[in-house]
């Protein structure tokens, strides 16, 4: 099976989930800027670094499917796991919102941001699964540091909340953003030596 | 006519019946786990069934789609009831959540899942109408027990809401989606032979 | 100009709209068949009217799109000015909810359906002024009688609206739906020429 | 890279901001039209102001697509950026009608406006920064006046509600809009020249 729908959903999901989070931004009920902050100073900076997350999964997804075409059932469900932790976002990042950064609601969206960095994993390796992907991904990716990376800091990033200031835990959280931020050649590099 | 545009308009409509769900899910007011059960705890689950069953229905309607690709104005209103029923479940889902399952919600949504059933089967007999294209499912899908089966099991749990517990008509609902999350190799093998 | 991106962005707008008016369906606070039918039982009604008015759209928009395929800038915002209108039907139709088919709403929700219906119509002629589509348009349409009984029947209902009881207007908007869900076979029909 | 999943995750986004802020329409709770126009008065037109703004944003994204189709890491992150600021619409547009027209709602909502004028200038820079591509859009879009004389309007009406009445700071971000609104023919007369 080709990957053009499983494609085309997905952005629709991914674009639904972007976008409805800034319904949460509350309307401020003053007019100075003192009650924009107010009422949402916390809540546009997560806003916007949920925002940034789900960027770097579209982009990461994206790119997963530029090098790789075939899909089957496995890769289906593991792109709805996916898809059902990213979904999750709108509503831990609400809560950890609402509680001004409390220790539990730090600590579960960072458990939410490792479900979905492992079920990322988990759909690399479904599509790895089938012939001839194989090498094509470990061509344009090399090793999955990276990925690996991601998951060890979010973990940091947990601990960190639970035994320190939960504050200290989204400095990890946010170095992960950072990474996946500085553009990937890995995938543009494998592309043009592909075109020649 | 092709069905292209069917696809992608369904694929939105898919898209934002499984994402705006979990709209529905309250921000706990407390900053514990317990409050997130006490705020969450059964909509979580409910809030899993429901998405679990939106992608079944994406993906079965993605391996309709795969072996053909006639559409006629029959085929249009049949998918316009599917995505109709679809798009209820939100409402449902929500209602038994705030019942606490109580018998009637527990009811309405084994309606809604067997009014969601019926129009797939509908959808599948008026693709099959087409010239040409009652050989390819046919011989894709065999018979048709599995969705026979479904449309059971959706009445069976109705009836024991009605008649036992209400959480009791839960057991067979839960049934259908493990039947169906299951890959399902029929299509896979078929397009397999096809491009023998 | 191709017209590929205006569908998929058309698409995307009609799927939104068609899906958010179920988060318009209040959740009923009993638990009986009597609060489901107190707390939407008018809502469910013109939801489905409502869903019916957008697949009927969907689908004329889809068939338009079929016969012709070159757009300009000028088709650009004809199909900006038939969205708009049709974002409106989930307020419109909330209000006529809401108010229990008071006289003003009902009035204001046949406006809304006549808007509709006039941005299509010139949605049709800023397709048929490019070179080359008059004529097929007029091939498979033939004349555009059935869209002109349309703002004819709609204008009626306000009529009726004003001047007698409020839920008689809904008599000839419900018309206007009965008269497109019968499939067009204009569009078959050209499409079959064509292809021979 | 293509760009064609770029344009169809943009589409889904465009899609769901230009739709979502019907929601914010609040339904009268009378049912008179003075009660209408009580309830949405400002709110309608606002929100056909920002209608027409993301409907513009729609059609020079999709010229600018026409005319590149070569994207990299870079180009995707603009786009972000530009998606970022423009769903951030709803909620200053909120915030605006909410004040009736108070001078810091109407500077954030001017600033908002900037914002995205400026990322789409920075989009179509990383665009002409890919080989061959930026031929192709000077040759296209000739020099892009049009955009910078748009970022002086906006400053202009930020300006203006600063020093003089909030209101007064509206005609500007009019003047851009209508300034966009009558359609650019440099895009299709290069197209055309292209043709032949």
């Amino acid at each position: 099976m080709g990957s053009n729908r499983l494609e085309a959903f997905s952005d629709g999901v991914l674009a639904i989930i972007i976008t409805i989070m800034v319904l949460e931004l509350e309307v401020p009920e003053g007019h100075e800027w003192s009650d924009l902050w107010d009422a949402t100073g916390l809540g546009l900076l997560t806003y916007l670094l949920s925002f940034v997350y789900i960027g770097i999964y579209w982009n990461n997804h994206h790119h997963l499917f530029q090098i790789c075409d075939e899909v089957d059932g496995g890769v289906l469900w593991a792109n709805l796991l996916l898809l059902f932790s990213l979904s999750l976002y709108p509503f831990t990042t609400a809560w950890m919102d609402e509680s001004e950064l409390a220790q539990v609601p730090v600590v579960a969206y960072g458990i939410n941001l490792l479900a979905a960095g492992a079920s990322f994993y988990v759909l690399e390796h479904m599509m790895a699964r089938l012939p001839g992907q194989r090498d094509k991904l470990r061509e344009a990716f090399g090793r999955t540091t990276k990925e690996q990376l991601s998951l060890l800091l979010y973990t940091l990033g947990i601990l960190l909340a639970l035994f320190t200031e939960p504050w200290v835990g989204l400095v990890p959280y946010v170095l992960v953003a950072l990474m996946w931020v500085v553009p990937d050649r890995r995938v543009e590099r494998y592309l043009a030596r592909q075109a020649e």
